[in-house]
């Protein structure tokens, strides 16, 4: 048992050995590596390999890249930038953000049409309006849109606009959202859950693909967190192993994890370190006058700044 | 006053209007960007600003390079590994484990001589001897020494042998630890606490320079997260807010963040680009017979790749 | 200065001093007592007190106490049960139940017709079907009723058979949601989303009475935690907190909270004693046929032991 | 295979079948029920039951009821109150305490000598003096002494006066202050550390049981959260697991969790209801010139009812 207990070890699984069995078991930590069962098997002295069932197997089947109009996205691809400002305040507005982003190599306009706010005063987004005018920004500039769904009857105005439907952070869990999200048949960007475990996210994953999504994307965007230096706590171990170790397309969303424009570059950096196969990052060219979060929005500039690097 | 609320937000803080108040007043949230108080109050439309005194004057005046023997770690210089095994486990392993790093470019040589361990029956590390192993293994090639003082008794034999003292994360809050770290005069490696807040780990370090640490060097391995994916959570936010906006020397130990070697090459590599001046690995080449922590450890050669990445 | 910050400190407010302010300005740390603006003002001493607004100016106005039919909820009244299966398994068995929980003294009967689950290939409720059983199990034995709605879509439908409609944490942030259910006009039990601080908690009350409810309770089922021992982490002082000091109705949940029966009846006990109005709890008299979280159900007559403890 | 999990679950454990293996085994999920070893494998069905080695011998096999002196604490023994100062301040203060306080039928006085502070220039307590002070205060009222100590050189110190030494959130994993704690063989307070596990928590229990603490009572007193509205998160989860399961001697200490006066008396009589056998309030009659913590401080007239309520 000791011997195979090393031949685990040595593959960089944690093993306990349980007490009161005959043959001997061993039990697997949760955060050991990722290894195939049938892989285990083979190893000398393992005479049978048991393994929780999957509560997603469509995720574990789902290819790495997923396809958002003509834009691919996960391992192995160039990273894909998606900029645009947190709320669509104007045609104006976004038509302008959407031709300096194309011009700093933005492959992907993001802007909130339905904005999610903790506090029911706080600027709700301009609604089908803005769906409008962002699929109008992004077409005069060969951009494809990412936007936002808060709530089951809006998905189908949302999907006649985006090549990409954004479910947020306050709604991963919301499982009639994500089939409806679903069904209309367009590859979803599913942002974690405040305190999501990684099973819960892929949990969510595996309902927008069982009610029809071709593919998710999944957006890390910072969990909750203790310390309020920063917004929230960006989990790119999480990153990492979505990526690197299951091959699932992954985003970063940097702004609402740093909440503070000084810190957005270097964790952009280190996401796509991490295996993130590109980034969601708010950018507002006058964030003074900015309708919601223009302490986190970079200016177009700092965001080529930040993508040269 | 919406005035100077916009040229406030503009310069990346969040910002809240009090009521009842004449002049009027701005509360600063505390995750907005770090902004020189002198600088705001040349704002116009800016009477005056208020800061909250800070809890450790000498990390703020700290330079942000420390020097470990020759080795010079901070924002600006070529990234720095410390490499070596979990714990010393005999003087042939480290001598080799030296040899090894060393021809990877290594620069520090880690090992535990004091190990501190949750179960009280796990090996608690081979004590003094280990620590006139590790030197002479680090002396044969060059390679300077961090290694972990658990006890402020242990602290001066620590500090015979090594040219940087560890503070782990178990120990962060023991203020008797680093006030006797501090008193022998040597560079000290202070570990993030399981949960501490950024305050409390600068406030950590004000208790070593306090008491005569020439610097300090922090080093983030995780905090105590909710997934059962991974180890702990890497909080590369912190990293960057240290090492970019307050300008000090910072490392990161991916090895303990992710507890799982899987993650380890691509956790480093982001906290590199994060900022951390950098990184704190443990290595072991028959993980299989480490004492403590193999299924975390790389092999030499998957530093080497990870590192030349 | 100082004579004013003992006066303050003496009534349970945690202050700082802020540099470089004339006249001198106190900031009162955020988890000091609640007191009111104008109580600080007659302190002999302070010239002005700022506050930063409310964002739930309705929940801030609201009762002390809801009525749910023709029971009253909330500081001052009898404690409420609120009991039955985690989901509507059969007319048979949610008749049964109702029976035997009317005689144990329980107002309210609780059962799952549209279940949230994490894994989309659980169970997900019996749907329209159970909503009619549950209305008539209850109404054979003059139970108000409580059952959960998922989606907007299903709000009418869940009001009609309804006293109370529940709003899970999965969806607690689903802003579409709360509005959908407020319009119809019935007082809604909030559950506390998964890692939502009492700010975000409240805002969500606020959409509720915003779009409509006449009344908002607060269920507090435990927050996400990182001890594997229990399901979720029960937050006590927020109840404190909410009940004492906000006067708000509120319910506890322990048997989410612990998600283990052996926990439930001492933190049911708890849960009282800190001030909550009534309890939520799952009662299954056949837990190893539930088909939903059958290891945290209390048979009837623990209920009742624990109820008359 | 289902019948015996039919089983599992109606004694409330959460099972969950491992495929791939023969005959079926069922893997018992960590927040389930404890249930004896034993036990199980006399269900009809089970064939072995197997069982990760316990990391705390000591602890689990240690009596539930703890003896301080002449008082006893643990299930079952009417509740112990410990309360004092934060921090002994003068001769004066600590023996006027203590005379009010043994009226109000505290029978365990607390008060510190050394004083664990998060910012090195906040006041540090009055060292071996205090000692002193607190011990004759406490022998002209018959009360017995718990204080804490800060490192293993303090231990043989505080072990001259105390009945009970503390060892502090801060220090709860500073396993060098554990087994010095243990060798001068004096029951031992042990704070839980800010985010340690019940795991890690019983481990640190076990040090102190192995270098000769004859009895370990354990104080809850919060862990990190994320919400601001109360310093701490104070967890009576793990009250109820540790006193009603473990069947251990257990104190709370309110006040530390809450951080704020007002919610006190309510987080102390759900303490109790959860099983606590006793807690640890501070208690000091002028706030406003308390050198620590004043706003979380009680009147002894505050104790008086809340003990009496």
């Amino acid at each position: 048992v000791e011997r195979v207990r090393r031949v685990l070890t040595a593959r960089g699984l944690w093993t306990e050995r349980l007490a009161g069995t005959a043959p001997a078991q061993l039990l697997v930590a949760p955060f050991s590596s990722e290894i195939d069962a049938a892989d285990l098997a083979r190893v000398e002295g393992i005479a049978q390999v048991g393994v929780a069932p999957s509560s997603h197997p469509l995720v574990d089947a789902a290819p790495a890249v997923a396809r958002v109009r003509d834009v691919e996205i996960g391992p192995g691809r160039p990273p894909v930038i998606a900029a645009g400002p947190c709320s669509v305040e104007s045609e104006t507005q976004i038509r302008a953000a959407a031709g300096r982003l194309a011009a700093t190599g933005v492959k992907v306009l993001r802007g909130g049409a339905y904005k999610p706010r903790t506090a029911p005063y706080a600027f709700q987004g301009h609604g089908a309006p803005a769906l409008s005018w962002l699929r109008r920004a992004a077409d005069e500039h060969g951009l494809a849109v990412v936007t936002e769904a808060l709530a089951p009857e809006d998905v189908p105005r949302v999907a006649e606009v985006a090549d990409l439907i954004q479910i947020g952070s306050r709604n991963m869990h919301s499982t009639a959202l994500l089939a409806a999200a679903g069904r209309v048949g367009r590859p979803i960007l599913l942002k974690r859950g405040m305190a999501a475990t990684i099973e819960e996210w892929l949990c969510a994953g595996e309902y927008c693909l069982l009610h029809g999504a071709p593919s998710v994307i999944y957006c890390e965007r910072g969990v909750r967190g203790f310390d309020p230096c920063t917004r929230n706590l960006l989990d790119l171990g999480a990153v990492a192993l979505l990526a690197g170790v299951r091959r699932l397309p992954v985003l970063v969303d940097p702004s609402h994890a740093a909440g503070r424009r000084d810190l957005i570059p270097a964790l952009a950096r280190a996401a796509l370190a991490a295996g993130a196969a590109g980034l969601l990052i708010e950018v507002h060219d006058d964030p003074g006058r900015a309708l919601s979060d223009g302490p986190q929005a970079l200016h177009t500039e700092e965001l080529r700044q930040c993508v040269s690097a």
